[in-house]
């Protein structure tokens, strides 16, 4: 008995194209890992094992690599939304299209030698070392009308080593915490940012390159400035100062993971005058504290998917 | 200016707990990964720093554990949903719980000591190997009236050396992906199926043991036994197979991806005779295709997320 | 001004080589990891940049390919010696080969539709999932004289939860543990064992199959009947067991993380009662003991490296 | 039978510390994972389980701990040998200690408000982000008489975009590989370099810091400015690059594995004048060529161990 075909969507995931530009001596390099995922008018590959209406994912990979070439990488948002159109508007069976995108950056390795080249610069301009730091995201969806970009980061690692207290919470039964009025927050921030862009007709694109570093630089900010009662705070104090710098981004989502510094108690320790002033902490993997939350424009609605 | 707070949750994430029965000298070993995520009435931990209604991470941790001794671990999901009930049913400023656990699973080492001590069996009592393979996953979600539970699992390995087809696909000026009338097909199960049961007074839960050790089978099954024209087929044949066998599941979401064996070409190579009767391949990592559907019994609600 | 080569050797890594035997509808399946690494008459490849010496990488791989046709794998063992050998005796400048293999494994699934293919069996003949697990492991080395034989397993997770004890230790001015009598203990092994087995003329393999289902049995059979007084202590008696069973080994080495499950401490929580009679365990990542040894047969020389 | 313990060793390992300083409202973060392997006379600790010998891995982990505090962390170097001289020289049993430390950077958080915080920096005092890139590593041994330091760094991944070059090699019947006379280069750096210091009386110490931010930098520009016709070539040149500069470093090991970036050929596409001018490449993960080597000071020994 065939019961009911739900949603349902496929894809080539984790193709990783890296575009140089060598118009100049001074190479650039757009180093990304595209994962594609279409849906649409699927039900008889799925039930009469009929290929006719789908485009293999080797095509898709091709495409990627096609489309690197084609019309360049001038950022990951703009080389996405080109791959989304294109897979719904050149392929009637195809009515949705998610493109997700990681980036990794590359930075110049400098040298003295290099210096002599480029002048003004102490860069040498084949050479590059890879950031490490966080990876820079973006997914972009596109159904045929309208285009929704929603970008952001991960591994974003940062601490505040004082300015945190955590104190005045529910105790029950199985409390056993102490108030802590001076301890290290450490996070691993993970962070989504939807954009108002629609894609119409004329409407004008967003800097996508300055968005994204600006973003990131009010996210760091808002992270070190903030006198923090709970990692609630600030994660709310985060998507807020987003909001409040960059106008082209209506709502913000945060994981932020405690990524828990715990005072090595010395107690025990047979050493005369041996104590932990909170300068000597053990950084534990598991289990972590995980916080989520969304904060959004007055009167947008939210298009970030909640975990 | 303060934006809104949209949703959010809080909790703590991958507490390990082992639980350990030695009332017979037959030992049984149950071990977990916890994650629990609450959400409720948190807009002042976001917006002024008073955790007055947080009920602190580390507490759900300590709970965990107790709970693993008050009321011991039947069944991951028996023991999630009382953890679920728990923290909603007794903290009231929390509404909604999602309680998620990963199980590991251990085989006795057998031995010959052991077929002394246990008559009839050849297990040590006390000794385990971890069996490797698929990981085992519930998640469930109290809202204060009704318990969802979706159970799955993870990282199943499985592989068709023969019977897989792939041909009659869309072509465009981006293909080069030859037909293939026989190719190995395999893939990493991800598999997730939501149970009818809600856990209204009185009604009956299902036997989790039982319901896992047999959509497992069903799957691996319809896996084997499906001649196959595209990776969607498959997965539409196991989806169904599982709703066929097992009338407490209502849904079931699978993600497959596409786990590439790619046929070594033999043709530069100065070898007479070296052919490669479909015998010999490369296992690709990346790109992989990444096949995702539900399958849902007819009149039920989608309740499983889709990624 | 040139500084002096040191010990330098190159190859490439990781070639997944999966060959499939399809002489009959009973399936057979190797899977394998393959890494190979050359050393000899380089110099010149380091420092003229000449690369006449130098058998790329790439032929290598094509190498481990050809081979699982050509020779097949009948174990990764032989598969291996056969390549070491190829690689040193016919490339004059190459004076040394040491392939390393991992092998994973696959086993049949079952389903009524294969009982009745294979009589006597309830096996499909085309279908498999893999085992989970330990992953094999050898490690070949050749020198145009003499091969050397290094087989192993690891990720082999396994449990005592009792006949532990860790007691009677050396006490400082920093010490804080408490004394145990009774404890889980916990290893994820990683075997090495060296066989006598030198390739030379008209001497007989080991049966690598066998050799490799025996060692593992006496390892875990070790391990579940040692009452316990320290890691070291079962790390000793794992590796006297191999060498007492097993003749065509000479040398054991073993590397036992001791993954620690430390007893949750019920006593700050506020309910009558309940109390941990070594039950619940929380399951530690990091930091973990480390036990590791070598155990040699009275007169042989260790061949297995050190850490 | 009792058969013959061979090379033996234990210890804690992955000890995460997180030291602070806060003597200044400019604080300062050392975050270690710390790694003790100890040896001496252990055999009773093997053979008959007493434990008299035995200095569990728990202390260990707690001297770590304490030696923060009581002896801070100037360099991982610096607080490594401490560690080792106290195992060894405290404990009559113990023979010999080896250290093993990661480190991970941090910076600091850069914001408006700490500019005003700062004088002539714009940078906040107690907040941090953790920089990513390569990790530092060092290892110290200590037999009782001789410290042995040997530092490195791992995972710092680099490419030049052109300025490579791959041909003049082998050829044999399984050679496929086209000669390329313009290729990207890319690897992902682990080095280890080994000091003279030996830790005698009066020995004066290197520069630890100093030492490991000028022998990341001679690696960089070596890579860079190396027009190189094989990646053992190139290697050869960092290695020179850093004995020529550094005279406290007497041997550097480099193990660098190829990350290839293949050309992706566009000839399969219908797509008019579409061509690949070295501007599009698939990063591939595996297989990857792997080249290892020493360089040496003349007339120095080699102490770091060889895979």
């Amino acid at each position: 008995m065939p019961h009911v075909l739900g949603q349902n969507q496929y894809g080539k995931a984790e193709t990783r194209v890296v575009r140089i530009y060598k118009d100049t001596d001074r190479h650039e390099v757009k180093d990304l890992n595209v994962s594609v995922a279409l849906s649409g008018d699927l039900s008889d590959v799925h039930l009469t094992g009929s290929n006719a209406n789908c485009l293999p994912t080797d095509t898709m990979k091709n495409t990627c690599y096609a489309y690197a070439k084609e019309y360049g990488i001038d950022a990951a948002e703009a080389y996405g939304i080109r791959l989304a159109r294109h897979f719904v508007d050149d392929n009637e069976p195809i009515h949705r299209a998610r493109v997700r995108i990681e980036e990794y950056f590359w930075d110049r390795i400098k040298t003295p030698d290099s210096r002599a080249r480029f002048i003004g610069s102490d860069e040498i301009g084949h050479s590059f070392v890879r950031r490490g730091g966080e990876v820079r995201t973006t997914e972009i969806t596109y159904d045929g009308e309208r285009v929704q970009v929603v970008s952001g980061l991960k591994d974003l690692v940062v601490m505040n080593s004082t300015n945190s207290e955590f104190w005045g919470y529910i105790k029950d039964e199985y409390t056993t915490l102490r108030e802590d009025y001076d301890r290290v927050l450490a996070t691993q921030v993970t962070a989504r940012w939807a954009f108002g862009y629609q894609g119409r007709e004329g409407e004008r694109e967003p800097n996508w390159e300055r968005s994204y570093a600006q973003v990131r630089k009010h996210l760091l900010e808002a992270f070190a400035e903030t006198y923090s009662y709970s990692l609630q705070q600030t994660l709310f104090a985060m998507g807020n100062r987003v909001l409040d710098n960059r106008p082209e981004v209506d709502e913000v989502r945060l994981s932020l993971p405690n990524k828990h510094h715990f005072l090595v108690d010395f107690d025990g320790f047979a050493v005369d005058g041996l104590k932990n002033d909170r300068e000597v902490y053990f950084a534990a993997d598991r289990p972590y504290g995980l916080i989520e939350g969304t904060v959004l424009r007055e009167g947008a609605t939210a298009v970030i998917p909640v975990d």
